[in-house]
């Protein structure tokens, strides 16, 4: 199963595209979908749009994974980012794609069990899950990676309570 | 010059459009796009990026006027409605049509001069303005027609200085 993880953003949305197969992963491609700040912030989404969907043509993945974004306190960024992550979620939904959304919490506890994990822990599991030799860079990637992960973590979860019935 | 105002909602999305013609605005239609809870959140926006691309090619307006949104406090609807608002947004780049931003108070003083009105001053300069026999219903309609009205206000107002270079 090849899963998409994407970390939305106003500027950079982060990619990890990975293959889960039967609790084993591989990292296939990471990056980040960039739009330069000048047009204005609705030819920024059509950017990110168009570069959506020419990556998930590219790649083909059979599910999505994105993070569920919470503002609690200080928002000015939300709008944005929630922007964002609409057109995101548009691209994916009209090519058919199942999604799903995990909080942080959920993807810090699928990786490193105990879920209080920093950042910096949150990367280098990643790192050691994926076999890489160096950490994902942009952050905005390894993120993307540690949510794909999360699906496949929980799917696989799903799989095995299926399969021990 | 045939303005569509935007009233961003995830579940409703207020939308009004009037002809506006040297000063003179005439309200030609108004309402909401709704999307029913029940699908994802991204079935929803599916749903209302077609509702309101269907919108723009029935009505075949000249420009968007949509709302500036800030969330500096309690932010809990602030990603749910900015995926709204990038939907919309991307609809409208998509169909090359220009977009007006402005924020609540430049509508404000647009609509009463003084800027501090409340909502119910707010919908009875539209029904005014417009010469509607009763206000319109639901409210996110009354917003998006003051956008519309903002819009029209601001650009005559350019064109005048304009013109008396």
């Amino acid at each position: 199963m090849l899963i998409l993880g994407l970390d939305p953003g106003s500027a950079i949305t982060g990619y990890g595209l990975i293959a889960a197969d039967h609790g084993k992963y591989e990292m296939l491609d990471y990056g980040a979908l960039r739009t330069e700040p000048g047009p204005s912030d609705a030819e920024r989404l059509v950017l990110l749009y168009d570069k959506l969907q020419a990556l998930l043509e590219e790649k083909k993945p059979d599910s999505i994974a994105i993070e569920q974004l919470f503002f609690n306190k200080n928002a000015t960024t939300a709008v944005p980012v929630g922007q964002a992550r609409g057109v995101l979620l548009l691209a994916c939904a009209q090519a058919g794609l199942p999604i799903s959304e995990n909080t942080p919490l959920q993807v810090n506890q699928a990786l490193t069990a105990y879920g209080r994990a920093d950042e910096a822990q949150i990367q280098y599991m990643v790192t050691r899950l994926l076999k890489l030799s160096a950490i994902p860079k942009p952050d905005d990637a390894a993120d993307a990676l540690a949510i794909a992960i999360t699906h496949a973590h929980n799917h696989r979860g799903r799989q095995l309570l299926g399969e021990s019935k």
